[in-house]
């Protein structure tokens, strides 16, 4: 078989622990010298393949490719770029594959989340209809957890385990303050509510924070929600109150536009935190601090949990030897084998079984009530912030790796523009 | 001499490590059973004693004692009340002296910002006035780093590393996502920016984040800081500020209260990072995200700083020992002998040179526009975010201590009455 090159891409939302899949890919890639040739990275995710602005990784060291396994962010760029339906702009899909023609590029290895999975797809089929062969892979990744198929998806483990700590830590500072009664900490999840439940880990108990989690499967009752507060309060002297962004008034419209707009007449700013420790202060009249963690979750790479990074890294490793093996439009998924000890394998999965499907959390992870988990929910949970992996430090600050990421000369005359 | 009994209170909003200085103060203690009965700690800070509430820690194993550690918040409760003055309340002190007679109570160490020093001071005198013998300590404590005197803040440290760290971390994700222009944390801070300078940890360089930096102390110049906006976004495509919740307009009004008001007529819910965000967005246009730590920051015992876990045990440890020299009305300080290496030595002050003065950041440790810090500024900060002190794990989370909390038996007869 004729030596190739990889193109690998990081699409959507970076985490803390992308860069250890990316870790994954061009270590497995670099055993392989023989059959895979240079792995290029797109700058700017797919961006980069369109703009034929591909990142030569071989003029990284290996010292500074295994950093990227403790590296948060996304290390060559990514970019929230959908591509268009092959139907709508089958002149997209054209140019990658000119793009990857140009530069010899045999293996296409596309990490991201449900769209990007679908994207992989389209870019074979487009391929084979140029007479052009390329092997299409996926690799998983989200902070939302919202993949099907996958057992989770490196990137939510770490951002599990973070807002776990930080709602533990930040309960135990509210009940050392006998006048705050709320605290309120918002946390990523647009439609799916997998991290506000992964504050649940912080406490096992009732009285333990966090008292109260509010996720964007369950329609915000107010009148019930705030019952809840007074009961909280009056039996644990306070209540710690964990939410996601997401969260949604039975209409459908998000609580944190809350109607309300400033003095120049613009909406409201976002934040769904201030929101409900506002209505909590004008109807129960209780002392408030609420936070909103926002890229501090998801970037927060100094006390990522160990599984999330092992899981990512070999979701990385698994897409090169998928490529490798001719395994065309698969994914590589996380299969949980048992709970207790948590053992786990590397699966495989058609992308088109990935695609455009959200997996939000099940009703029988959440009490009847909707305003906890169950105790499934955190036999799920609890194996995936297990382990702490310290990046390593440097005059106080964790060293991260910034790579010299430089681009490939362009082969092609054309130049690609964005379509409107 | 006599063997009398110890108590010891926080006060104040409480730190990662005001727990490390706990366990100084009890661990030396308990190495002078000669001289020191018991220690008692007051429930809920000062108002354990007035209301003769003592946590009796002679309860608690040694373990249980060397794991306050590292686990953070206030172990015995703390709060914010401030005794009225001599003049106003005599009625409070001699009320307390009261109960420290009850208790044979000859040690009172008060751990806690400004105001407790000046209380620790008050206590002695009066005791004095009714022929009762007690030796008065302070213990310094902050997040703010706002005590005069000390080099530094027990606390201080932890939260410089934690916001250094996040806005480190967090630039990184901004830098990744091409979308993404601004990026605001805001941290703590009502009158002195110290834990906003900590931010400027994260990047010595111009071109790293965080950008632009906002302090209580430079009165907020929005054209000029509009401008800079622009400026960092056309330079280096994205702009990353920290601010001190304590911003204020030139007016002296906080821009957290932006004047603007909801649908229901009330004020705008505080905030200063979603009030600039707007700002931006509707002067400049740029896509945002903005994050405010609150509580995070000073409960990230996870993240602590190992410099400053080490002083705050340290300054526990001196409070104890100079209440057996008899050095009524001192306080330990933190005195700096270099900056590189870094050496400090433990050093005393009298109560009555730090009670109510405020450190704020001074001119020289700001650059002349007002929106960064100085090279000075730098190496005063950097000594106190060095080395990581983890705290243990278990199941994927810190395992923090929870003491027994068992109150000694009441000897009064009387019951204290708050003051109006």
């Amino acid at each position: 078989m004729a030596r190739k090159n990889l193109f690998y891409a990081q699409s959507g939302g970076v985490t803390a622990v992308i860069n250890a899949t990316a870790c994954g890919v061009i270590e497995t890639a670099r055993e392989h010298k023989d059959t895979i040739g240079k792995v290029y990275a797109g700058r700017m995710g797919i961006l980069g393949a369109l703009k034929e602005e591909l990142i030569d990784t071989s003029h990284e060291s290996a010292k500074d490719i295994a950093a990227l396994r403790h590296t948060p962010g996304g290390a060559f760029g990514s970019v929230r770029y959908k591509l268009h339906s092959l139907e709508e702009s089958a002149a997209e899909y054209q140019r990658l594959i000119e793009v990857f023609m140009a530069h010899n590029i045999g293996y296409f290895v596309y990490n991201g989340g449900g769209d990007s999975m679908d994207t992989a797809n389209k870019v074979a089929q487009v391929g084979k209809k140029m007479g052009y062969d390329i092997t299409c892979v996926g690799v998983p990744k989200t902070v939302d957890n919202d993949l099907p198929e996958t057992d989770t998806c490196p990137g939510f483990g770490s951002v599990a385990k973070y807002v776990a700590v930080s709602i533990k830590e930040a309960g135990i500072d509210v009940i050392s303050m006998p006048n705050t009664k709320i605290f309120i900490l918002e946390v990523m999840g647009r439609h799916a509510g997998w991290i506000a439940a992964a504050t649940a880990l912080a406490g096992p108990r009732r009285s333990e924070p966090p008292h109260i989690i509010l996720f964007p499967e369950v329609p915000f009752d107010e009148v019930r929600f705030l019952e809840l507060v007074k009961e909280n309060v009056e039996k644990y002297d306070n209540c710690v109150i964990a939410v996601s962004e997401g969260l949604r008034w039975p209409s459908g419209r998000f609580v944190s536009e809350a109607g309300s707009t400033d003095a120049f007449g613009h909406q409201q700013l976002g934040g769904v935190a201030p929101v409900l420790a506002e209505m909590i202060k004008n109807r129960l009249g209780y002392k408030y601090h609420w936070a909103v963690a926002d890229y501090l979750q998801r970037s927060a790479r100094h006390i990522a949990s160990a599984v999330d990074v092992e899981q990512a890294y070999a979701m990385g490793k698994a897409a090169v030897e998928l490529a490798l093996a001719g395994s065309h439009g698969e994914m590589p998924i996380i299969v949980r084998e048992s709970d207790e000890p948590y053992k786990w394998s590397v699966g495989t999965v058609p992308l088109e079984k990935v695609a455009n499907v959200e997996k939000k959390v099940p009703k029988r992870f959440l009490t009847p009530d909707g305003f906890n988990v169950t105790a499934a929910c955190r036999r799920y949970l609890e194996p995936l912030i297990q382990g702490e992996d310290y990046p390593p430090y440097k005059n106080g600050l964790p060293h991260y790796v910034k790579l010299k990421n430089e681009l490939a000369p362009k082969k092609l005359k054309t130049q690609w523009e964005p379509p409107e």
